[in-house]
């Protein structure tokens, strides 16, 4: 049947990428229709119950900043929160959470039940209609036909996903969900360029069996971080300590007997799996030498005695899982729940896709989340978020919205993913960050709320909050500028004493608090301190700003002329019908390389591996050659 | 690989039936592993978001007498709370409560995970394992094999589950869950006899698009009843109102004008569905004169808008379900959220089931809940307890307890699957219980508790909160037989006002307040405000058994005497390897009919559909005479 009523974007899934894409495309106020396998699994955590983390508390809090979900039902889900890197500098300072599984469903599911323009659906989508190369709407399980001019696709690790225990496999969406196997054989007859990656989670434990007396405990920081910047650490629920322990040269001796037996080892995995987040077998394999690693006993939730011991994911058979399990130190009599399992399903090459996460070959249908070769639920749901709003836009014949490198850690992983591809299950490191100094959590909403006001993303009560942040902060800053701290003491004046306390030495001349709090070392608490120099703003995230801004001016005044330098390509359109092979004086090699990626941007191209300066010297040429021939031809 | 540890009891889904059997196995003291498809739907309501009702309260409150979950966990869960039939006689009044299904997942989980000596284990059972015909342990998918000396097998629906919707169909457990296809496959392979039964949901609708201005708003009961003899008021959550409206005539001719697209009517279905849950277009067609059917529409939690329109179970082709919804009043612009689907699944014929719930052809193996033959939640907890509890004795080598009709409706409900058999999904009514008037929810405890201690499934505080309530209520008859009102007025007794106030008229001779209260119209209430006859008893339930069972004493009595006499029958075992073919007599289809049943007891006998008391007398002889010969043949 043909369903009555069209919409203007469907998104498919229900995970971290279709959530925050439903939510999105909905808040633009375009009519959306979420479907999904099932209405109780919306914003299920498939693997560990955290989010956030180095670069992937960046994207949560890009994504709050542009009004999504995942910060704020983190606050209300929250068990443990920490910063991470806390002494290191506020550019890979990081926000983590544990989170309780059912708390976070529940947050995520009501939100997605009071958006106005949202409707869910509970059906599998069995296959897309298209009209020529452009999308037109979805085939669920039952044989419906629902109509859309944008369809975002986020099926997660469900597409042909095949789960692996030791000698044994299953099909599976992930443990206990049906995969997508209809769907993923389509989308290979429509001959997406698709891989096969994998990844994999740890064996569960019933913490009644485990011997915490042995282990370390780590507890939340205090005060509690707040996740979104709308949050408060009054949302919180209880909070719980996680546990440490080490794997030992038993373990490691048990893992390497069980090689043989391994699915990762004896080549029943075709698909490769994450690096950075690799199976206790990669570990002991790869670090050899290594005699421990460390484990995190994190706690499931509030409401049920199931431990996920983060750091030992793994496929062995489950004979060697209970075996490992119990040669770890307070886990001698543990009692294995779960088993872990390794899960091999179909991705599609991102080098397929727009800066907007359209693919190139159907328009109108966007990729976002697993799908594309990344990995975790952070990544899922920044590019939910994109490609919401982008298939929104798209309905509203607006622009795409593709963020820079320099804008926002989304427009570092988008990038890459598009420009690069990925040979591996990629994950957000600072480190993939070249303008990292300027793309901090705590100022993700400076960078990117103004925008998400203009998309639509952002409603009245976040932006009112962050105007009122951003003025005050501009107002400290402007009121620093104008107290000036002389060497002359008078009365009114702090006295030496307190100068020496706050700088750690006089002055000589005359200096703005302004240009004191650009000192190593001055803190904003402590030159508020100074007797005369009037109120400290109230609100600690204005006062953090302040002093952030203030330190590290001279790092990104810098960042901000390279920025600039670099932006000129970045603004340069390359073609997409452009046959690589007509410019002149291209190696072969190169033109293979830009005729298979076709990118977007000069920018673009100038980060493709291979790809030198001297050729995008000769882009620039034909592209201004040939811009100016069309021209003539249009205008003729 | 072999789990090296060995279980008592192994329960097989983690449905209601699943999840009572193993908390009851574990509370008497064995070691249990419940093996379900995945932790998160432990509990999962599939169906309804309700528990309780007519003939299944019954049921839920003696699972509760036993120390069952069920009605503790609607406690917790409960959104509504009512009694129905409240003005009708003690016998037919029930309990019933609307449920929050993620709090009622919750409180059954939480229940699971902190039960001492029951251990979980996420993994779907693909096979059985047998030494003879004696069951030694169950195989899971990833071919762990788990090894116990009882198993219990509670697959509910999923047995080759196979969902329909119009003319679509798809294999699933439930809509959302994959089914158990191997372990279907393999049962079939051991010729137990099975058959295919059928079931079916209505859609689900978004609450913010249902007028319920237009409708009739129900509200729980006030004060709110309690389920469980240990629950208190207290422990519920926020209630919520169900709403009604009704189907009308354009609603009918929608479905009418759909049958021959419905997979009930075109044949396409073949396993039979319930007479007493029908679907809408059953109701349709055989209540044809009918101009309109009453639907409830039920919320389906605290924290979601979802509705549940009872009352309109459907497999009719989605674009109909949409038709018929919107035909309703205040339903015109409703979005479905999930569509309406039958199941068909395979169940096995409980004639092949000994009292306790045991398989005739495995030993070992027990049966319980909607795998025979049954439907509902109450019907399959209560299987679940019973199954759970003789699997324990079994490997305990205790006898197995199989409660007769008149101390259970759990009696009725196994005596009347494995005498008759099913020929469609049975549901509990008080109507199939001949000794209604003393299997009243209300004396659930008092009929089961003590059992229950004996058999050890009431812990100690159940045990001292039921003895103290015995006991006050003892005391309390002892108390009102020793107090005796005299139509001699004195300045102590009460006046003829407030005798004729109380009992309606003025009495001639001297009564017990013991005899007072058997009089129609007199309440304890009103007895107790004479003046002078002392304090009432403080707790509600203890004055309630007391003014039930005075106001009911001669019904009661005469039962009572019924049961005395049956009971003789209901001793006498009949040997199971009997050929009934070489009893003297006996007409061919009475051999061939006991022959196919082999009746436990000739109470079972009795009950046979077409075996007559003369058949029986010619029973009782044969087996004197067999018995008697047997002991001279042991003796000789
Ligand atoms: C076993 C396992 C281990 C993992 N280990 C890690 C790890 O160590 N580190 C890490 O960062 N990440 C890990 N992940 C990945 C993490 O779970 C994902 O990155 C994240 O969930 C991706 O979000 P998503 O929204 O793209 O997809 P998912 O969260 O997978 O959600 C997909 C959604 O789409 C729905 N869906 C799929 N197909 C269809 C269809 N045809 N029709 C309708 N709905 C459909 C599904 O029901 C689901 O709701 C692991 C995942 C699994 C399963
Ligand atoms: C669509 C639908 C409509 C229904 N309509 C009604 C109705 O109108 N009225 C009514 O009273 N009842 C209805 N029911 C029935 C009601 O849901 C059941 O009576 C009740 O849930 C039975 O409980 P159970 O414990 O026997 O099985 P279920 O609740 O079905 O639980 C079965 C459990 O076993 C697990 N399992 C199954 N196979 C395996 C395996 N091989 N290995 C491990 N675990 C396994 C499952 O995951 C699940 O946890 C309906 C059910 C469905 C699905």
């Amino acid at each position: 049947m043909i369903f009555s009523e069209d919409f203007d974007v469907i998104v498919v899934g229900g995970g971290h990428a279709g959530t925050e894409a439903a939510l999105a495309a909905a808040r633009i106020g375009q009519k959306t229709l979420l479907l999904s396998h099932n209405i109780e699994t919306l914003g299920q955590m498939s693997c560990n119950p955290s989010i956030g983390g180095i670069g992937k508390g960046h994207l949560v809090k890009e994504v709050d900043a542009l009004g999504g979900a995942m910060a704020a039902a983190a606050d209300e889900a929250g068990i443990q929160f920490r910063i991470l890197n806390s002494s290191k500098g506020p550019a890979v300072r990081a926000t983590r959470v544990q989170a309780d599984r059912v708390l976070y469903r529940q947050a995520i599911r009501r939100r997605l039940e009071n958006q106005p323009n949202l409707w869910l659906f509970q059906q599998a989508v069995d296959d897309l209609t298209l009209e020529g190369d452009r999308i037109t709407g979805v085939v669920t399980q039952l044989g419906i036909k629902f109509s859309a001019r944008a369809v975002v696709l986020t099926a997660g690790t469900f597409l042909g996903g095949l789960a692996h225990v030791g000698s044994s496999s299953f099909q599976a969406g992930r443990a206990g969900d049906p995969p997508s196997i209809s769907l993923a054989m389509r989308l290979r007859e429509m001959k997406l360029p698709a891989g096969r990656l994998k990844t994999g989670t740890p064996p569960r434990i019933d913490g009644r069996t485990i011997d915490y007396s042995v282990m370390t405990e780590q507890l939340s920081d205090t005060p509690a971080p707040v996740f979104s910047f709308m949050g408060s650490a009054a949302q919180h629920p209880r909070q719980l300590p996680c546990w440490i322990t080490h794997t030992n040269s038993r373990t490691h001796d048990i893992i390497r007997g069980g090689l043989d037996r391994s699915p990762l080892f004896t080549g029943v995995i075709e698909g490769v799996g994450p690096r950075y987040c690799p199976s206790i077998e990669d570990k002991v394999v790869r670090f050899s030498a290594k005699e421990s690693h460390q484990i995190f006993l994190e706690p499931e939730g509030l409401s049920t005695h199931e431990i996920y011991p983060n750091g030992i994911s793994t496929s062995l058979p489950f004979d060697l899982q209970i075996e490992l399990v119990r040669s770890i130190k307070g886990m001698e009599k543990a009692h294995i729940t779960r088993p872990g399992y390794a899960i091999e399903y179909d991705y599609f090459d991102p080098r397929g896709l727009k800066g907007s996460l359209e693919t190139k070959m159907i328009e109108g249908l966007f990729f976002a989340g697993q799908i594309n070769g990344t990995t975790g639920y952070e990544e899922a749901a920044a590019q939910g978020l994109l490609a919401g709003i982008n298939a929104a836009l798209k309905t509203l014949d607006r622009d795409a919205w593709c963020p820079r490198r320099d804008e926002a850690y989304l427009g570092v992983l988008v990038d890459d993913l598009i420009t690069r591809g990925v040979t591996e299950p990629y994950r957000m490191f600072t480190s993939r960050a070249e303008y990292r100094l300027q793309l901090r959590e705590d100022n993700a909403d400076l960078r990117l709320t103004e925008i998400g006001r203009r998309l639509g993303v952002v409603d009245d009560a976040r932006w009112s909050a962050f105007e009122t942040k951003r003025e005050a902060i501009v107002r400290e800053q402007d009121r620093l500028k104008a107290i000036w701290l002389s060497p002359k003491t008078n009365s009114s004046a702090p006295s030496e004493a307190d100068v020496l306390r706050v700088l750690g030495k006089t002055i000589e001349r005359d200096y703005s608090l302004s240009e004191l709090l650009r000192r190593p070392g001055v803190s904003y608490a402590s030159l508020m301190s100074l007797p005369g120099v009037g109120d400290a703003v109230a609100d600690p995230l204005v006062a953090e700003q302040v002093e952030i801004q203030a330190r590290y001016h001279g790092y990104i005044a810098r960042q901000k002329d390279e920025v600039a330098r670099n932006a000129h390509y970045e603004e340069i359109r390359l073609p997409q019908d452009l046959d690589y092979a007509t410019v002149r004086g291209l190696s072969s090699e190169a033109q293979q390389k830009l005729n298979q990626h076709k990118p977007e941007t000069a920018g673009q191209a100038a980060r493709i591996s291979g790809i030198t300066p001297a050729t995008i010297s000769l882009l620039l040429v034909h592209v201004k050659r040939g811009f100016s021939s069309q021209n003539k031809k249009k205008s003729a």
